[in-house]
């Protein structure tokens, strides 16, 4: 919670301090989601920023009335981007594309939360989401800011597309042991997870109705999840299975992943390298035993890893907060990085 | 809850009825635990048998004064025995053998709850329980107690092993998989199992405090749990992946398991194959469509299975109550078939 | 769960097989909230009763197109009440009132779970309700069916309101205190009660949503509940405070009420008033010793009382399964008088 | 989470960095139990404290041996209270009173989270807890630091007693009507209190196990919960009824109070009379409408109350964090008095 311990009063860098002097002001599109209101959350303990802007994503109308209600969220106002330092976008696929476009073209960075500029592929997108992306021109400039993996990219981007919650929870553990050709890719690789009710948004409905979900459990959009297109462009593999679950939690993921490791490797053989690739990122941490659980890392930017032998595979473990390292606090990592704060301001 | 439709009192099978003329007497050793608990809930709302005498599992001792609390369970007494119809175990491993030789001397009907007599070879018992078996000789006759693939050995049986509850929800939709080969067995099964607490008994300990449990989640037993042996003897495979899970609910398991079907196969045809074989059957229910909770099985011995395809493979999605077909009621269903009950009697 | 003890199929009374020789027919109109649901649940244990019909309350169009569902609800059918041998109605309040009327004058007899007929006074109905009574004619005759406490005018009424879940776990115990002059009337009783979710119904909005409930809790219609007047008239008494409060939990009312008893007597008294009051009562108990728990009466029609001294005052605990004793179960209850059945059958 | 707004970096108050230069040193003894544990993450995320030195009650044993486990608190070590700027003890009542004893002294300040010097009458403690006092000499001079009412005597302590949870929620709301007169005498005071399981700490046993827990609710030490006296005690009077309840969440407690005003007053007034009150405090606050959850102040120091009227009586409903206000929270806010922090540091 808070600022982490090289952060503390004693210690401050004092770069934050200078750039505290003129706080830094950034918009939050759609901030009365789950997402959007953890991103709120965030940024109140950030000490680099002033509060952020409230907006919906609904531009205003020509002739529009005063707004009646002085605390809501004021329409998306194109004009005032030129002044911001930084867009969060927590608006739904399809309607972020434009709004990145806009910001774009005002030369706002933008961190967007939805999946509009996940997906490389316009007709992957298409096929996933039911429609043509509205802003294809950028999706090839745009960046996947899985911050651990993307740090220098994200800090020169004008747009980073912020990663899904579960492929964020399978790809940290996974893009290293892929890439130094640790796993077998002969074998399929088995993603079960399973996720708390906050990753479905808070809009009402019978599937995230208190009846429906206490003291219950279920699998979900098996065969069709959204997730799966991506999580297997960036794993560069579709010999994936992802299949998610929903947890009686409100927050956090967990992913159990069953990989048949190449040449006869070990799970101590994987935990080294990963405790190697990871070794002195604040968010990640790979264990040297026992398994992490939802609540070593809930209402924080980490994401825990276990590695065990069984049977000649190795299953992986991996716990984050799907509302802070899973979205809101990946988004605040990656704006950190693009308005030049250290990446860990304001995480926990 | 309660009798299944064709019991209520309209169409009572006269069976049953002449047979509560001579309520059969039975006992359960280890009444105190979850499982005992729960045995003793079904007993009350059987029509067949009286109360069930509650012993605990140790033998009286010579001297022994009198009982101070008349309500507390009663030694184990051999020489009851043959006056008894039937006898449950539900006393840890370790401790069952010795009174199903008890029972078999005597002639008694057991359903043993315990893990004592799932596993034939008594070396893997005595590696996965650390302790070598206290009864071997009974081992080779014991009858694995999947009711709906033992029915005819289980009804003529001296000794019932009642299968795990993690076994159960695991074998039912894929023993007739494997037996008709729809299922290709050069690629590793994975069955990512989840449970309810109560599946870790009451006693109070660090791991089922509510502090610890509520509102979490983890893997635990990776790479070591003891029902896998019992999963691969009776798969007839030990190509097969078990993680269990443990959920924030106190009753249920649900089973996620990932195949490759044979020959290309789809989900359909497995399902076709699934619905074939169940037809008829009163507590094995395949969805034609959506995914089970565990809500739809709890306090029933009904277990409900889905199929789904996801990139080649399958996706087979089982859930049932560990209590109840888990455990206690499988254990009553077993007891029916000993004792000429109709299978279903007091079991909803 | 099932058929109490004295209706096991050993000791089935003959009048209920008599009976369901030609089973009872019912309706149900509303039957897919969750008191609906549960009341389809009983029935289905319940030996009398044929499959009920379900109907919604709309009446049939005249030209209306064939049914597309043929498994969902019928319209409400004026035409065959005559045919039925009760209904019960799980409408809203202000929604029952004109189908009560429609089977009083078809002379079918009536469970109505609403609002509808419980307060007498239709200027306390219009004022809690916001409406004006829409069949204010038949409020005389209507019984209020708190069972253990009107069984003889139930057995012969025309409508039988069902009372309120909170107001029942409050009147059971209170009742037979206030009708004996055990309590100070000169001090203010406090009724503090706290109620599982299901008893806000399941349309969603944002008061029922997982993340709403989940690990919280809360006070609710402080100062406005409309239970409060319908307490008030059966307690004879508005010198009575009732606040209610929303348990993340499914299932399950306690309330806890502080009163003072009369010429200094203590919580042995009036527990012993209770316990003579309900001698017999198979669904009332009045514990002895500890304190009870939601889990000890869920999903049955129980409802457990206790009593304890503080400081001159005496502490009483109630709880009851909203759903069952609180509204379905004791609209079975009471239809079981309406129809001759022994008042138990189909309730545990 | 954290520094609350106006402690963030931008407008850090010197003299916390100043104090920082120099970081505090305290000690905590109990550090395992949930209290300690909250104690040990709160310091962490406050800028003027080193890492807490941890404790065991037991005083080292004379020629003990190396301790095996480096990770594994130190013996309690009178020696060093000298050298420490303050102490906490989450130590059981009964333990703490002679290790306070040592610590005054060695004229170390003392933050006692037990009940030890909560009664300032040796004899209801003794009454209360069944056992003597242990260090009675001090009692007179132990300020009960519930801090918004207790700043400047805190503020010059040598040992402050913090005040229980329960009786924290019920006195922020009680004490300022009271002292006012606001409340009529004559009525009893009703404080119907909901707590969640982490108040009961962290022992395993039949009551805190998840099975018991979950899905459930009860109240428990009716008539005779040790806080009644405390809150007797600070709130003046005996005319007021506290009865504890256990709710199926992990943190939070929820009070409420049920009075009747004095002349007449409205709920209006005596909101009006608590704003006035609590003006400037920043953790609490008096809500103009709506009802508080446990929710709103999940992991903060706060505490939020609400008061609505009913047929002539205020219903009062308080909510706060058993772990925080209600314990380690407080501990800290009185620890930042002792040390000349600003109050609010590392709090939120």
């Amino acid at each position: 919670m808070g600022a982490p311990a090289d952060q503390g009063a004693g210690t401050v860098d004092p770069g934050v301090h200078a750039g505290s002097l003129s706080l830094k002001r950034v918009a939050i599109v759609g901030a009365t989601g789950y997402t959007g209101q953890e991103l709120r959350r965030l940024l109140t303990d950030h000490p680099g920023f002033g509060t952020p802007l409230r907006w919906t994503a609904r531009t205003p109308a020509p002739d529009a009335p005063d707004r009646p209600d002085p605390g809501a969220p004021e329409p998306f106002d194109p004009e005032q981007l030129t002044e911001l330092d930084g867009l969060f976008l927590c608006t739904p696929h399809g309607v972020s594309a434009p709004l990145v476009r806009a910001a774009v073209g005002a030369g706002c960075p933008v961190v967007d939360l939805s999946a509009d500029f996940r997906l490389r592929d316009p007709e992957v997108y298409a096929d996933a989401y039911g429609a043509p992306h509205a802003a294809p021109e950028l999706l090839e400039e745009a960046v996947y800011g899985l911050t651990e993996h993307e740090r220098a990219r994200v800090a020169s981007a004008r747009v980073v597309a912020n990663p899904g919650c579960y492929p964020t929870s399978v790809l940290l553990p996974l893009l290293p042991l892929l890439s130094a050709g640790l796993v077998d890719g002969a074998d399929t690789l088995v993603c079960d997870c399973k996720s708390g009710v906050s990753g479905a948004g808070n809009n009402p409905g019978p599937g995230n109705l208190f009846g429906a979900v206490h003291d219950n459990f279920r699998a979900y959009g098996v065969g069709r999840h959204r997730h799966a297109p991506e999580i297997h462009q960036e794993a560069g593999t579709s010999n994936l299975l992802f299949v998610p679950h929903l947890l009686p939690v409100f927050r956090g993921i967990l992913s159990t992943i069953y990989l048949r490791p190449a040449r006869g490797l070990r799970a101590r053989d994987l935990r080294a390298q990963l405790q190697d690739r990871y070794a002195g990122e604040p968010f990640v941490r790979i264990l040297e035993e026992g398994q992490p659980t939802l609540a070593d890392v809930r209402m924080t930017n980490r994401c825990h890893v276990a590695l065990e032998d069984q049977d000649g595979h190795v299953v992986v473990t991996s716990v984050l907060d799907n509302l802070v390292k899973g979205a809101a606090g990946q988004a605040l990592q990656n704006m950190n990085l693009l308005l030049g704060f250290p990446e860990q301001t304001g995480l926990a």
